[in-house]
């Protein structure tokens, strides 16, 4: 059974348990706090949640009940009494009981405590799921927290078990946790608590606190724990609570989104091996929107690049070099034509190469279920990305059709294919976006790396295939004021920010291309290159020369050129040389040059 | 010496220089990465610093060096030459070393390599600065560190001391930390790194990389730990080296600004028993700007309030009531005005109770020598707050002077004073408005906590002096969609956005309002204070019956009553029977009712 948590939401209870129920999940558990924000009275929930569709899972949470004594004890008995109360009100199948965190609370005692309220619960036909935390005093681990379910020995009193929980319990390790996990009887199990974390090396507590994200999102195997379950036959049901800021400042229906897609990802990769899937290769075409000057720009740099326009389709041209097509859509009219009119010239659809159709298209089915239209004049199939970025997906490598005519030029040879793009996102669509392809694409996502950028940081992070065909970088940056967020601000929507071309003598394409088609690297870095590697001076020199970046890693080196930007948007080409990073390491450099750049021409727009 | 790193701005290399300079920095140390934004070459460094009257204290970092065999040895040996080439080149003092986090590092030969690394140094004139890193292989505390530099014995080897890294080595016991530093000749210490964090709950390595904050902006007792540098004789430059992504949002300048606020302070937390210093005490007089229906709607308010018209001097009327003044500003000029016509009706400013005039007058002009003015027709002094707020400082009680003519109506009574003011930031300055009502008002900042609004989280520290006369919350959010980053939308400066008056009679004085001037408070908010507290059925009815909120700590209880908002600004009554904190469990239920006041707002507008 798909569950989520309330406390996952944004909004109000109306809206949370509406948007839970449309987007398929069956069961909802109810915070207490949530309850304060609905219309009608607590007797009306359980009716509302009925005619939307769904089940009222559980009320969240009784806190501080076991194992205390005198006037504490009488309190807490009183407040058993008006949970199970509300619970029954709204309509819930279990009332969730966490372990107690008070310093005044025993052992001794506690199994009573336990069995009495089990039974306060029996009679009003509830059932209760208890659930140890890392700050109770007692039960602090999982084991603890079923040891004391097999004491109490009630049937309506079972386990509850968190993802997070599990982890920090086990110190982080799989291991530990898949052998906790198999010690449990599945039927003892009366729910498990899905969520991810973005690192592990922040306080259990902070993270159950400020950093649960879906699973998927972070950095945690939940999938494994997902699997073990499914193995160990547990049937119950399985609930998404997250706590982030990120998150709920999302509107409610596209947190249920999310959630469902997570879902749908734990149990994709749960049955991996069982049915066949296609992998995607680098993107083959890229599509431009611009009118005017901007489209004359894109021209000269498509032509500095070494691009050569093969075919026309009235206001469409192709410019072609190896694996590489780049479209130039000027059409007054069309979804390119929309995007030019919102957020200026700027890429307006990237093509992913697709092994398999028919599998990719059931895939993207049932991920997200988003309509997958035709985009003409390519022929192609198109999806709508985070951001409402667009995305063309292509049986193999483009070849026009005949709706294009040939111009009778022959395609550029240099570059020879791309080596991957790079996406900026608002920084609350970045955890929603990095699911999006991970769920799409099969992708896995490297650790999220922050990078320096002159006015704030930039998060991002790296998505990947399985045989490293594909990648891209996904980034974020809270500050208003760093390259990305400038680009966000011109980008209303498909904020594909640059696009890293491979090539295979990059010297020489750098001695042909004019210094105003490049940024210019700032003269010191050179200077600190000499610092960080040991590289000849006349090395040094040859990449001076050629406004040229250079990065090393224990695979390999790796050589990177800048175009100047249009309206924010830079080519970069890059020679591979073994190298299996992104050039993290120039990418605070590079940004400082586009800053002079962008400073620059704001000064112009000033005059 | 005063002294700070590069790493702590934002921006390029020159408005680093610059902003340290022009804000009385003695010197500044410049990261390596920084050097690459520089327009000139690293030889004119120097010279540009001296021209704007600062010196180059230290190059940043040395890393990887000691301890090493064979050619990683020779690789580092001559990677040093080249550190030492910069260092000199760039006119700096000091090289920075980083203790070796190498795998490969041993302590076997590292001291023969520091040895050697202080002798070249010496040859250029130069000295070395050795810092113990957490995740460094051998040397990890300053202790260690420090053994390393006696052993060492070279007069131009000396230690560098971090305090976050020193809390950290002592698990953050202050008790440790001083112990530690008491074991240190301060000639053997070269330089000390201040930094503050947020929280200690997060693992140092992460602390170190993210979390670094201006002293005074986070939990951290680094005053004292100045103090015991400052006893010991410690005379050497003290250098605020912090990193955070809010701080580097702001532009160099304002950097700049805040550290040296940051020393002052902990200047003046040293030399707090030396001389005197004035307190505050709970605001007198709020001056509101508005026009037209929003003047109206003041009135309205204030006298449902029970507030009385009892001063008028042109467009300047006083509405009175115990010690409270509101002032309805509708002059159609003046700062008030101007205030109007950025963000419409608002609070234009805040007058805080100042025991001792002359006192405080002299504490601002040295925290941050802001120009005070003269605010009319009150005849009280004014100055900027942060986001461009407006305080006026009353030396007592405000009275009206002879330039106001009394109407004749007796002051409205009930109401008794200022209890708390709450203002909201955009979240890149809250560290910047924390660290000035602390530095200014000789305050103290409870511990960051986060409220949870329908969209988002509000993050919200209380600030109070010895006395608790003076209570204010300062409160951020990151998300679009919070009351309070609603309210921001609309509020260029001044952002007061709510005032709470404080009542010895709450009931009556809601028995008294009308519904439509109260915030509707969700009627499940009383079921669930039934589950919170054992509250009598009656007495529940009778808060239900006022529209009243409640809360209790282990000192008492706390009645609230809130008014519904005039663009996004409301007042805030409450009754305080011991109780010491400022309601925020019931914050996020006050947000969810505001919340559905703004949507059925909105609404209308777009009718």
């Amino acid at each position: 059974m798909r569950a989520i948590s309330s406390i996952s939401f944004s909004g109000q209870l109306e809206d949370k348990i509406t948007a839970a129920a449309e987007n398929g999940f069956d069961a909802i558990e109810l915070f207490r706090e949530d309850i304060i924000g609905f219309e009608g009275t607590p007797d009306d929930i359980g009716p509302f949640a009925r005619e939307a569709g769904i089940k009222i899972l559980s009320l969240q949470s009784l806190r501080d009940f076991e194992g205390l004594t005198g006037a504490a004890r009488t309190e807490a008995l009183a407040r058993a009494e008006k949970f199970l109360d509300l619970a029954q009100r709204i309509g819930a199948e279990m009332l969730i009981l966490c372990a107690n965190t008070r310093a005044d609370s025993n052992a001794a005692g506690a199994l009573e405590d336990l069995r009495l309220l089990a039974d306060m619960a029996a009679s009003r036909g509830l059932k209760v799921g208890y659930e140890a935390l890392a700050s109770s005093r007692q039960i602090t681990s999982v084991t603890a927290a079923y040891e004391a379910v097999k004491a109490v020995g009630r049937a309506n009193f079972g386990l509850v078990i968190g993802t997070v929980h599990l982890f920090a319990s086990a110190s982080g390790s799989l291991e530990d946790a898949l052998a906790t996990l198999r010690e449990i009887e599945p039927k003892d199990i009366f729910l498990v608590h899905l969520a991810d974390t973005p690192t592990t090396r922040i306080d259990p507590a902070l993270i159950a606190a400020s950093f649960r994200l879906f699973p998927g999102q972070g950095t945690l195997p939940v999938a494994a724990l997902y699997s073990q379950l499914v193995v160990q036959g547990f049937e119950g049901p399985l609930s998404i609570e997250t706590f982030n800021d990120q998150i709920r400042s999302l509107p409610a229906t596209r947190i249920a989104e999310d959630a469902m897609r997570a879902f749908h990802l734990l149990e994709e990769t749960h049955a991996r091996g069982a049915h066949p899937r296609s992998d995607v290769q680098a993107p083959g075409l890229v599509e431009f929107t611009a009118q005017g000057e901007d489209a004359d720009d894109f021209i000269r740099l498509f032509t500095a690049l070494g691009f050569a326009k093969t075919h026309e389709n009235g206001a469409v041209s192709l410019w072609r070099q190896g694996q590489i097509t780049l479209a130039l859509n000027t059409a007054a009219r069309g979804l390119a034509h929309s995007i030019y009119l919102v957020q200026g010239a700027s890429v307006s659809g990237v093509g992913l190469v697709v092994n398999d159709m028919p599998l990719m298209l059931d895939r993207i089915g049932r991920f997200h279920g988003e309509a997958v239209e035709l985009a003409e004049p390519y022929g192609l199939a198109r999806l709508r990305g985070p951001g409402g970025s667009v995305l063309f997906l292509q049986p193999e490598a483009f070849t026009p059709g005949s709706e294009f005519t040939a111009t009778g030029a022959k395609p550029g040879d240099g570059l020879t294919h791309i080596d991957h793009v790079a996406q900026a996102l608002q920084p609350n669509l970045f955890l929603s976006g990095l699911l999006f392809y991970r769920a799409t694409f099969d992708l896995r996502a490297h650790e999220l790396r922050d990078v320096l950028d002159p006015h704030g940081t930039v998060h991002s992070r790296t998505l990947v295939n399985d045989s490293a065909a594909f990648r891209m970088s996904l980034n974020a940056s809270f500050g208003a004021g760093t390259t990305t967020q400038r680009f966000l601000g011109k980008s209303g929507f498909a904020p594909f920010h640059h696009i890293a071309l491979a090539s295979d003598e990059i010297f020489g394409l750098a001695a042909k291309m004019e210094p105003q088609d490049l940024l210019s690297v700032p003269a010191n870095y050179y200077e600190d290159l000499a610092l960080r590697f040991d590289l000849a001076p006349d090395f040094i020199a040859r990449l001076r020369e050629g406004n040229l970046m250079y990065d090393r890693d224990e695979r390999g080196t790796y050589l990177q050129l800048y175009t100047r930007a249009i309206n924010g948007f830079f080519f970069e080409v890059v020679e591979r040389r073994g190298y299996t990073g992104m050039g993290a390491a120039n990418a605070p450099v590079r940004m400082l040059a586009q800053l002079r750049e962008i400073e620059a021409e704001e000064a112009l727009h000033l005059l």
